[in-house]
C-alpha cells in the first residue's frame, strides 16, 4: 500500500467528506440547522432516539417544525445527518487524536481503546445504527467500511497473522448495533463487560 | 451444567421438535406436501431461491397451484418450512452424526468441520437465511441460538478461556448469510478460503 502513513507506519485512511456539493446556507438557514442538530444531540442522549418525534426537537431548538423539514426533509433526513456528525468526531479522535485511541499509542493499545470508545458509541445511537445495519448498501460500504478498515490495520500493525479481514469481521460482530443492545438490555451484561470480551477476542487474534 | 452429555463430557442439545400440534395430514395432503418439497428443493438447488416461482413448483411437482397454498400458505410459508427440514438434518449431523462433525470427534476438530459444513449451508440457503436474519426475533431465538450454543459448547470443551458467549458471536459472524454472500459474490473469494479464515479464527480462540 503506497498511501501516506502515520508516524507508527499505518496508512492514513481516507477522511469522510467534510460537506457534499450543495452551495453554502445563508446564515439564517446555517444557525437554524445547528440549532436543530444541538436540540436533537441534547434530547437524544437524554430519553433515547425513540422517543424524541420532529415536534420536540422544533420547540427545544426554538424554531417552527417547517423549518426542521426544510433543512433535512424529514426526521430520517436529521438523524442520519446528526450520526454522521457523531461518526465523524468519533474517526477524528481514532485517526488523529491523542492516545490511546490515537497514532501516538501502540497497535493492539489504540485497537482496544478503539472497542471500548465504539461500544459507548454504538450503546448511544442504537437506534439509528440498527436501522442503518438493516441497510446492505449501507453495511458494505462507508462508514461501515472504515471502521472495517480501521480495525484490519491495527490487527495488521499489532502482527496479527492470518485472514485480516475476515479477523476484523469476526471482532466487528462484537460491536453490532443490534447486538450490543440485546447484551445490555436483554443479557443483562455491562459496556464494561462487553469491553473486557473485546479485548479478549482482540488480544487472542493479536497473539499478544 | 447437570444436562444429558455425551461421550466427550458435552451437554447433549434440546432438539428442534420433530412437529407442531396439528392432525397428522391425510395421506394425499402428506404426499402433495412430500412432493411440493422436494421439487422446491431441487429447482432451488438448480437456480438459487430468487428465480424459482410458485408456478414453478407446482408444475416440477405435478400438482396445481391451489395445493401449494393449501398446504404452505404462501411461498414464503413453502420456503421456511424446506429451510427448517435442512436446518434439522444440519442439526442431526453434527448432534448425532459421524466424525468429524459429530461427538466422536474431538472439540476442534469438530469446530472445524462444523464451520465449513455450514459456509455450504449459508451458500445454498442465502436468500431465505438473509431474510430470517433481518428479523430480530429470528436472531435471537432458535434456531439461531441453537448455533451460538453449539460453537460456544466446543469452544468450551476445547479449553477456551475468556468470555464465551463473545468469542462464539464472532466466530458465528463468519457464517453471516449475507456476509458469506458478500464475500462470495462481490469479493471474489470461495467456500474453501471462507472455510481456512474460520478455520484460523477458530484456532486463535482455542489457544490452538
Amino acid at each position: 500500500m503506497s498511501a501516506a502513513q502515520d508516524r507508527n507506519g499505518l496508512p492514513v485512511l481516507p477522511v469522510l467528506p467534510e460537506g457534499d456539493s450543495t452551495p453554502p446556507e445563508r446564515g439564517d438557514a446555517a444557525r437554524n440547522r445547528a440549532l436543530l442538530l444541538d436540540a436533537a444531540r441534547r434530547l437524544v442522549d437524554e430519553r433515547g432516539a425513540e422517543a424524541v418525534t420532529t415536534d420536540d426537537i422544533a420547540a427545544a431548538a426554538g424554531v417552527g417544525k417547517g423549518t426542521l423539514f426544510r433543512r433535512f426533509g424529514s426526521r430520517a433526513g436529521l438523524m442520519i445527518v446528526l450520526l454522521d456528525e457523531d461518526e465523524k468526531a468519533l474517526q477524528q479522535a481514532f485517526l488523529f487524536g491523542p492516545p490511546p485511541l490515537g497514532p501516538e499509542a501502540p497497535p493492539l493499545q489504540r485497537l482496544l481503546a478503539y472497542g471500548r470508545e465504539r461500544l459507548k458509541f454504538v450503546d448511544s445511537h442504537h437506534a439509528l445504527l440498527s436501522d442503518v445495519g438493516r441497510d446492505l448498501q449501507m453495511r458494505f460500504n462507508a462508514p461501515a467500511t472504515l471502521h472495517q478498515s480501521h480495525v484490519r490495520l491495527l490487527l495488521e500493525s499489532a502482527g496479527t497473522t492470518g485472514d485480516l479481514d475476515a479477523q476484523a469481521t469476526a471482532l466487528l460482530a462484537l460491536l453490532d448495533a443490534d447486538y450490543v443492545h440485546h447484551q445490555l438490555h436483554d443479557r443483562g451484561r455491562t459496556l464494561a463487560e462487553l469491553g473486557d470480551a473485546w479485548e479478549t477476542v482482540a488480544r487472542k487474534l493479536c497473539g499478544s
